[in-house]
């Protein structure tokens, strides 16, 4: 029997309130399972950049990555995020490790081609070094990534860690029976945007393609359950979308996202 | 036999020049032996204090590390400076991954005791993880350690990187033959300031208890050549200072520290 690998991806809305990040990882401490995590951190790199006086582009509500923009989500993701996350899970007795991409070249990608819109050092991912990666969960260690990876040509690249999540998903998803989950401010996938308690309990490539139809899903949620539909048809077991309560003993309502049929 | 550990320790004076830096990455990349970088960066800290208008103050030359310096120092030593070493050696096929003392619990540190002068968030280091570093050196890793060490109760400390250097050539000193290379401006412990080829090549216990008498080692390389002395009575094998051609085929002139009758 094929062994369970959780992956949970958090973003601003958790890493910004220090209350729910900490009891955020207090939860995912006590996972029993072999598992990931994977946090953004868009809001504090915008506040670091306000300070710093650099002004940052957006197209479609994606950073446009300029060399300075690249250093200042470095300093964010990497730095300032990546090791408050990995020294409270410590303190928690969960042995986190931080890493981005570069770190032992667990995620390689390629600088996004200019087409419409040049987003300057974004990278899109190649492959990610599952042998390493597990090698460190063999060690009982827990791997923190940050929003950074790079090119194997000594170029570090922003990338988005809502596909980071779902990438180490799918490379993950033949050796383990993986569960994914992405952390939000809403108790998952809503039917109306007014009323937190009508969260769609099950989404498949069908019911999404009825959801789409009828414009029931925003614009915001659609990359999100389209990456997760990808994830699944590559072989990844669950996938949900809710908020930190999802990692407690006592769940909420959240939206799960499954193969047709299952 | 014991097999070599090779540990190199640079500084600003490397970091802040592109040139020098490359050169030196691609020296220490063709290190045939197991091998560990530390990294400090202060220089590149204290310009982004600047940048953010965070006043930072010394007392004898040492950083009084506030929250609010820790996170800038996180951010230079654990974001920027150390993922850029990271992807750079990447390109040039050495596996890095890069560290903190927080990663892994790889080096455990308590906040330093107030006494005279209130050092705010800097760490004593307690304890060097050397089973997980060396698990690291067995997967082909090498171990890029930044400047950060914790508390293991969920605290950054802002810890020197000569000491990091030094604590971690001591405690592997039983398993291997340590060789532990301080790479600086100059190329040595110099007799005459002013005179850079006056290199001290060799000193020990004995031979620099009458340097100091003699006023010829001057007070910035004083705490140096006392901890390197240290490491030595730990079982350090050997200590060097000197300029980074210490670390390429055709090594100029560079100081020795070893144990008496060695």
């Amino acid at each position: 029997m094929k062994e369970t690998l959780k992956i949970i991806k958090i973003g601003s809305y958790i890493l910004d309130d220090e209350v729910l990040l900490k009891k955020c990882l207090q939860y995912f401490s006590k996972i029993k399972e072999k598992k990931i995590l994977i946090h953004g951190g868009g809001d504090f790199a915008s506040r670091l950049s306000d300070k710093m006086e650099i002004s940052v582009q957006k197209f479609e509500g994606r950073r446009i990555t300029t060399m300075e923009v690249l250093e200042v989500v470095t300093m964010a993701y990497a730095g300032k995020i990546n090791k408050s996350i990995v020294t409270a899970l410590q303190y928690l007795d969960c042995n986190g490790i931080g890493l981005s991409g570069a770190d032992g070249n667990c995620i390689e990608s390629h600088k996004r081609e200019v087409a419409e819109v040049d987003y300057g050092f974004a990278g899109d991912i190649d492959n990610i070094n599952t042998d390493l990666i597990e090698s460190f969960l063999n060690l009982h260690l827990t791997p923190i990534f940050c929003a950074i990876t790079h090119d194997k040509k000594g170029q570090l690249l922003n990338t988005n860690a809502d596909t980071i999540a779902s990438e180490i998903a799918s490379a993950f998803a033949k050796k383990y029976v993986v569960e994914l989950k992405y952390l939000s401010k809403q108790k998952g996938v809503l039917k109306d945007l007014e009323d937190e308690n009508s969260v769609i309990l099950n989404i498949n490539a069908q019911s999404f393609r009825k959801l789409k139809e009828n414009n029931i899903v925003t614009e915001g949620m659609l990359p999100k359950i389209e990456t997760a539909l990808k994830s699944i048809s590559n072989g990844v077991h669950t996938i949900c979308i809710g908020d930190i309560s999802m990692l407690s003993d006592n769940k909420g309502s959240y939206t799960t996202i499954k193969a047709i049929g299952e």
